[in-house]
This record gives C-alpha cells, sequence and structure tokens, in this order.
C-alpha cells in the first residue's frame, strides 16, 4: 500500500466510497467526476502505478478487470445500448492518479472522439 | 473466421495491411483513420464480436493484448510521453467494427473528455 495514493486508502477502506464491486483482486467504484451517466473505475487492490508498470504475470488479472466490466455493464443496463472502457497512461493521457485504473462509461451515446 | 469481417480478412492476409506486430494469439496494424500520431489496433486473431462476448477463459489473452500495446507503445516512443487504450462496445460507444479490437493512442495531448 502507498499511503499517498487516494486508491490505496480506497482499497484499505481508509477513505469511504461506495464500492459497486469488490473481490480479492479489484474494487469498483463510481468516478468521483462522472462524465457519463455510468462513469465506475475499476481497480486492482494492489499498487501498480499504469499500464507501463505492468509485467507478464498481469495479465490474467488485467483481463478479469475487462471480464468484470462486462459483468458491471450488465449491472448498469448498459450492455445492449453500448459503453467504452478506458485506460489512461501517463501525461498525454491526462492520467490523474498514478493507481491503475480503468474507466466504464455509458449510459448515453458517447462521443466518437477517443482522444 | 467470420467472410464478413474486415478484421477477420485481415488476420487471413485476404486483406493486406501492413502488422505493427503479430504473433499466434493477436494481429496489430495502424487504424486507417488515425486520431493521433500513434494509432494502432489490437487485434485477437479469432473472432469474437465485443467485449460482451468475451467469457472467463478469454481473460488471459485480453490482458496479454494490454500488456502487447504496452511494448507497442514503447517501440513507438511514447511510452513516457502517455499513451491511451480504448475498447468500445455496441452502439453508445460508436464500435465500427464487429471484432474485438483495442485502440492504442498517443504521440500528441489527448483530449481529457472520455465519452
Amino acid at each position: 500500500m502507498n499511503q499517498q495514493c487516494i486508491f490505496c486508502r480506497i482499497v484499505a477502506r481508509e477513505v469511504q466510497t461506495k464500492l459497486v464491486f469488490e473481490d480479492e483482486e479489484v474494487i469498483a467504484f463510481r468516478d468521483i467526476s462522472p462524465v457519463a451517466p455510468t462513469h465506475i473505475l475499476i481497480v486492482p487492490r494492489v499498487h501498480i502505478a499504469s499500464v507501463n508498470d505492468l509485467d507478464q504475470s498481469d495479465a490474467g488479472m488485467v483481463g478479469r478487470m475487462v471480464l468484470r466490466a462486462k459483468e458491471i455493464a450488465k449491472e448498469e443496463g448498459i450492455a445492449s445500448s453500448g459503453y467504452r472502457l478506458v485506460f489512461n497512461n501517463g501525461p498525454d493521457s491526462g492520467q490523474v492518479v498514478k493507481h491503475l485504473h480503468m474507466h466504464l462509461l455509458g449510459g448515453r451515446p458517447l462521443g466518437g472522439k477517443l482522444g
């Protein structure tokens, strides 16, 4: 755990946030500044700063983040209407929190612009 | 293979496209309508329509798509400047080709707008 990391503090329940999902590997909660009706972050419990810091042994965990997003999209009622999954990595992407997370966005037609 | 699917036809080399990367599991090639200096698609060889169509046994493959993006980002010289990874799924996301693919975008500051 990184004491300076807000997501680590959420994982540790030092910062109270209603969770949409949790298991031994990941947690999910709503973005504090949502940009779509559904805007959920899926976050590994372990502190990994970004995609650049992943190694091959993390592949299963990362894939399960995507599979989890699929399940949450169903629960949110947006599986058929559609959704977008986004990993931001580093300065050009606008990554704010330096703890790996994946955005799940949906609930309205999203902009066609990806960047 | 789905004969109507352009990405299946690229995988089968029926449609000629210069590949950035290939292994037994995925191929990668530049988007035909790039929206950033680096805009590469990472595509599984197998025809899976979207994230909705993934199952748990696909987790490792999906995670390796993300790990591959990390390696391609290094080769493109954008690992430090930053990059964005995007899966679009279904109508609200603007998913065009109904064969799972992940966008790798970078090479300039990307918009903060994710949707």
